[in-house]
């Protein structure tokens, strides 16, 4: 009776051949995972609005997958159905989706301009709803379903006392953009899970990581309620989302998974 | 040795006086809110679209507490401001917020019109903000803070299949609203909250009490879920809310309660 | 047409007559408890271990309501049946029960005995499963249904790295307590909530008042992630109580309202 | 300027020459874990109640990795600390444990025997306190941490009407367990993280998969739920077990993952 695995467990983790598009891919977040997926073999396509940017990153993925760059934010429908049209194109299908761009602006409220709290909803939750709209228009009409990987924060989930009126909000949306579109769309096979990290090295955190006075008592107070004691690494994104766009996931929908060292933990 | 309440513990949830917005006034928790608050002696300030709504709606009420109509909605700065500047301008204060403006859309993202998905977000995530910001520039400039409440949904927790891309994200933008305000402004008294009902019978939901199959069959897959067996009245809606705007619930910040008979919890 | 409340909103919050069971009367959060409901008038049945400590409560008390103690604790389904016969026996019905009786053993986890671990889970978990049960079997037979209020910690929810290996699973066991019963007696009209305090002064937490080194370290610790900047009183459980056991909360079971001054909201 | 990955993403999910324990090795998801370990060449301990069935298990398994079985189950602190001995004896070290022992008693609490009660706490909640305790004290002892995966259930998280007032405490417990844990062991770099599966098949659930009419009924309202459309399979408990026991987690400590297909989700 042959009951052990028929094939190796990890060939349930495979990326080779995949393709998948990436937002914000020169990001922190989204260019660690085009640098992991590359060399898994996946046929990616990097979407940005920094063509510099874009082209310097794809010269430098030299892993076994091919690489292809669509200057473009998801700004409006048209664009985010051009960046999938253009996977399609190339690659003949599209089989996972990482929504990796956003932004952030901190203000107290009552000192926010609502352009800025605007532009922050645009950026975060807007343009992931912009993207899933596309792709499920592609995912849900072909057989073998699909994985949608959005981003969120700690910060989906817990307030903050400097000023996060904006993206607070804006990343507990995306949160529900997850699980609403896990409900819509899994009787077609196509997953929708999000990640959620804590302060990962970025432009946006980069003053973080600062010596002054402020940047020092910031990371001082995040580090003594992150149990594991440091902050967040590209590699930390990449098992992740190798494990949530992969077959090893397949009964997984609708989640949030947190990489915050224990951050919401404790 | 009297340790016992030197004030009876009712006492703690007066509201006989207190000057209260309502934005959403002649919705089915604002006015569900507006005959309670009335009835306790509110000095209230009734905000609506609807000039005839807001007028039939201060007709009824006759209770001891003063009233208020202001025609406008929260969709820029100067509407919020003005709003609030009208309540201070009336009675000279204003110790509690209840934002009870929203709205639906329900389609299919790969359906839904991008307009539709931002005018869900303007009402329910981006009003609240508004009116947040305008109380806040009030509130924490007074001495003795402020109670503010915002109005969720079950749904701001939990997606579901029948088209929610819109309306979820929104609700869940007004969770994180709370909370990150609740952190934002605790040091100065001024507490936020929010209160996630199941459906209320309101013009938005009162297609699901017809007999139709679409609405029978909603209906039974609801309270198949509720224990409690029932939809929610006004009434549900009045106790927590008073609970929240008083002094009787002065340690409680950032919290989201659900009226919801059951629903979240199995 | 009279839409306005036929009685007073406040009139939902009356406790004035209701016969309330009071487990861990003599502790912190009982005797608040205690004190709040004999003031309202409510026929009280304190419980508790220590019967020189239920006699001072009981003298204490020079509110309206009747008020009888019951030496025991909830150690076996004898107990608890007793408990609530004698209740039964001395006011004819219970309408509402309070678990408040509770402990805590903090030590790292590999240096805790078994025996501690079990005897937190004792009062922690099984006290309330008692209790519940015994109260159940009385409620589940009348009509009109009845209130239940179990009483967690933020801890049910949060880690901690100071050793609650024994009393946070204790706590969490206690709001899952709340929700599967609130779905086994919903049909009934039995509603079950639980109450989640942050440290209240008590016994168990007077050493984090003290002016030691340890004591300030902790309290400041705690103080910097409590947005309203206090710990909590007496009376913020009293309103929340009062708000559960009363019919102003008929359509909300299941729930975990936490009194934590927004320590879990960010 | 080489920054794509030193290595493959995919050798953080190593798990060849882990020394991994597993307690209820033979039930559904140990033997699942077992399977998906032995073929990717970890070093496994089997721990179990049954003989004979830890003999059948290890015969069949013919994976790269040794295997060894222990006869007990962690009932008190000398049966864990037998079981993680045995492991460092023969291997020389514990990478890893995975707690899967547990049982279920599902009746109304007020026809359940406390006995049972008691049954499915010590089952599931104190078996997994004290092979945690066990595994810790080797663990912290140790240069470069390890992992610990415990295993709950969506009813950690969701009550449910018929019955599980043993059940979905003890479950809440481990998920708490988890965090605190997480919290006090962060430090010394052992993470603890806890899978929460809706109904595999098993013997427990066994009944779930019949045709007679209180199956069906059951089977079919979980199905309404499961946005995915099945219930779980071993498979689906082995990519998530591969991610949290390896370093492809390596940020990750204190979260509950859902294996559920949705079901929490909506």
């Amino acid at each position: 009776m042959a009951l052990a695995p028929a094939v190796s467990p990890l060939a349930r983790f495979t990326i080779d051949g995949r393709s998948i598009v990436i937002t914000g891919a020169t990001g922190a977040l989204g260019s660690a995972a085009a640098r992991a997926l590359n060399a898994l073999g996946a046929r990616l396509t990097l979407v940005g609005g920094n063509a510099d940017k874009l082209d310097a990153l794809a010269a430098e993925l030299d892993g076994p997958g091919p690489v292809e760059t669509v200057r473009r934010r998801p700004d409006t429908p048209d664009d985010a159905e051009a960046i999938i049209s253009a996977a399609v194109k190339t690659y003949g299908d599209v089989h996972g989706l990482l929504v990796a761009s956003g932004t952030n602006h901190v203000a107290p409220i009552t000192e926010m301009k609502v352009e800025d709290f605007d532009a922050v909803q645009s950026a975060n939750i807007r343009g992931s709803w912009l993207m899933c709209q596309a792709v499920g228009r592609h995912m849900l009409g072909r057989d073998g379903g699909g994985s949608v990987v959005l981003v969120s924060s700690t910060r989906g989930r817990l307030g903050h006392p400097a000023g996060y009126s904006a993206y607070c909000p804006s990343k507990a949306a995306v949160d529900l953009l997850g699980r609403s579109l896990a409900a819509e769309w899994g009787g077609a096979g196509v997953r929708v899970n999000v990640l959620a990290p804590t302060v990962f090295r970025s432009e946006l955190t980069a003053w973080m990581y600062e010596e002054d006075e402020k940047a020092t008592a910031t990371r001082e107070a995040m580090l003594a309620r992150i149990p594991l004691g440091r902050l967040a690494e590209p590699e930390d994104f990449a098992g992740a989302l190798i494990y949530l766009l992969s077959d090893a996931s397949s009964f997984v929908t609708g989640q949030v998974l947190y990489l915050d060292g224990g951050y919401t933990a404790c």
